[in-house]
């Protein structure tokens, strides 16, 4: 395998119209292998990555001391840095990626037509694909796989602060990945942290097929509003569990203080509790989730059946906290669940907790969102609870693929068609 | 149904907006409403059309008499004509999209977790869909018929030169829509032939969900060079057929000729011949296909074959003629039209003609198209063909759908989950 040759970082355009040029021949060598050999590959990477766990922890040390000479806070630095579990984990994700199914080469569905040409649809993967990440070294391992597992070439974007464990987990990796046979242009790290090489990705429309944006709310708002290139992302996770009036109140309290609660920093999370008017023990459930700590903002409506409550403003019921904050409306009903949900909600993740069948059905089928959920807390909003494996991300657009985001979400299909000298008349 | 209130065509933008907010609430609607529901209003439509064709033929006496006047030519005016026998043809249309099974609703899977919590991923539309097309009037129909079937609002915004006639059919279509029950907002039309309502509709992202341009290479160019809205189209159909070495002559011979001249204007029309140095009937395969009146322009390898054809120069490998022109490579082997595919291609529809298996199946697996097709005319690219019913064009794009895109390409899904009360741990 020929080592990449030296990049020009002069021109960020240049450079992720080069990088992109390679991994497109990356990528058609991808799209033939086989699945033992992406499998294989990959469990090679894993194994590449343990063995550099002390050049990982080098390399970590230089951004860590880096970002404490920068002022970063302790929760940043946590984020940022690698340890020997760490690592560990990492290499264990990526071999566990390594043992999920290929997606590639399944039938989606075969026909023959009345002249005797067969039809296929079978899944090809997608082709170059764009991750953009923030401070968390771990992407590049997580991303890499799934894309390489996938059969698309990779092009990595990391957070500056990471640029050196970036380096040498994504080193690593290819080291690995050569190890196995695999064109080290399969996985390439944007080598600047030239801020415009993210520009340049995202105006990169027919050089790269997807961008996959995996950071806060103000990354991926800015590669939504640039990017030519597709995007798959969530930009928000404002996520409502309505309590209907005929919910089992033990299982309201359980799943609303879960869903909530649980963790709140994830997308999952419950930011806004509708209430049903007709639902008996709301103001038990008030009390139950302000016992936990959560800091509950209230309608009028809400304050009346609990006035230690603090009130909601308009902004309350458009924010994602992720934190132990929740907004709480009391709805009329059904509708006025629905009617809120549409409103407000960022086609992400909603629940109704309801004994009633009919209810649930008519919530199910009318809240558009990439995940409805009957009586079950929405933090299961995730690749690996859904049997999907490691998740790429969660998708709140409407096209391609929606909700968690794993292997399927990296595949496209074509057509195929076996004939016998049909022409058309 | 309370009728559309007036409709502010001053400000592009907001004309838009508005519309686009009036299709959200139908699409809503539309996304609750039955297969029976949606199929009786198309029949309605098509029977509405039907009823109001010499209302539709005086509306296209307008047009085509300032269509006149402006010095349009006579293809231009054939395209734009409607007249008894199109416009039942177009009622016929609109009851064969309502006679199609409805995608909405399929579940595409389903899986137990092992807590119990069923999840499926159910079929729903995608929302609201643009679709901004040309002269032809019959697409006011046809694209708004497969959208109402697949449940998505449509906002149609047709050339300024079948305006009268767009808006006719328009309101047949509306008022037999309307008769069965659906909201007139389902349908809705630009009143304005400003071409700056082109502009909000490419901006309108988070609005409109999905734009489809239907028409010539120039509107194609300019949708997908400005949209913000996800688009689904081919820019160029440079379709390739490889003559395999092992290739039956009468088969080559009669694939190459159908699929360059079958119909020369078609997208899935072959532009490019290429010809195996091994195929020992390439000179008959070339002299058949001047024969047939063809204009054939060769590399230097193929004007050694048949010196009377004429020359090709570099250009000629990037375009698409939709004419009776003809280029031809001639090729060392598979690996020499592989490359030649994968550097001139529009990823639209390629063929080969081969006798060798192992060949074939090379070629259907790495040439990266649409559409790949063994011993087969690539004039079947084409949603009718495919079996798939009308098609609202073909896609060249790796996201969401590929090659023909028809009803099901018209939907998205969402996950829905049935729990008993499960909480993540």
């Amino acid at each position: 395998m020929v080592r990449a040759a030296m990049l020009d970082t002069h021109s960020p355009t240049t450079l992720i119209a080069t990088m992109a040029a390679r991994a497109r021949d990356a990528a058609r060598w991808l799209a033939r292998s086989t699945d033992a050999q992406k499998a294989a590959a990959l469990v090679a990477a894993a194994d590449a990555i343990r063995a550099a766990a002390p050049a990982i922890i080098a390399a970590n040390a230089a951004d860590l001391a880096r970002a404490s000479a920068n002022g970063l806070s302790g929760a940043l630095l946590d984020r940022l840095r690698l340890d020997g579990p760490r690592i560990a984990a990492m290499a264990d994700g990526i071999a566990a990626v390594a043992a999920l199914a290929d997606p590639v080469g399944q039938v989606i569905d075969r026909s023959t037509r009345p002249n005797g040409l067969m039809l296929s649809r079978v899944r090809v993967p997608i082709g170059v694909i764009g991750i953009i990440y923030e401070s968390r070294p771990n992407v590049t391992a997580d991303a890499a796989a799934l894309c390489v597992r996938s059969g698309n070439a990779v092009i990595l974007r990391g957070g500056s602060e990471a640029i050196d464990s970036n380096r040498a987990v994504h080193a690593a990796m290819v080291a690995g990945l050569e190890l196995a046979g695999l064109p080290a242009e399969a996985v390439q790290l944007v080598p600047t942290t030239d801020r415009a090489a993210v520009g340049a990705m995202l105006a990169a429309d027919g050089a790269i097929d997807l961008i996959i944006p995996r950071g806060g709310k103000s990354l991926v708002a800015r590669v939504q509003a640039e990017a030519r290139v597709p995007v798959l992302a969530h930009l928000d996770g404002i996520n409502h569990v309505y309590v209907h009036r005929s919910a089992d109140p033990a299982m309201a309290e359980a799943i609303v203080l879960n869903a909530k609660m649980r963790r709140t920093g994830v997308c999952g999370a419950m930011e806004t509790l509708l209430i049903d008017r007709g639902y008996p023990a709301a103001e038990a459930l008030l009390r139950a989730l302000a016992a936990t700590g959560c800091t509950v903002r209230g309608d009028a409506a809400a304050r009346a059946l609990l006035p230690t409550i603090d009130a909601a403003d308009a902004a309350d019921w458009d924010t994602e906290y992720l934190d132990a904050i929740a907004a709480v409306a009391v709805v009329d009903d059904l509708d006025g669940a629905l009617a809120h949900i549409a409103a407000h909600g960022s086609h992400h993740t909603d629940a109704i907790v309801a004994a009633d069948e009919g209810a649930a059905e008519r919530f199910l089928a009318e809240v558009d969102s990439a995940i409805v959920l009957w009586n079950a807390s929405t933090q299961f909003a995730d690749g690996g609870e859904f049997g999907l494996g490691a998740e790429i991300g969660i998708a709140t657009g409407r096209l391609h693929a929606r909700g968690p985001v794993a292997l399927e979400g990296l595949t496209t299909y074509k057509w195929l068609g076996h004939g016998t000298g049909q022409v058309r008349a």
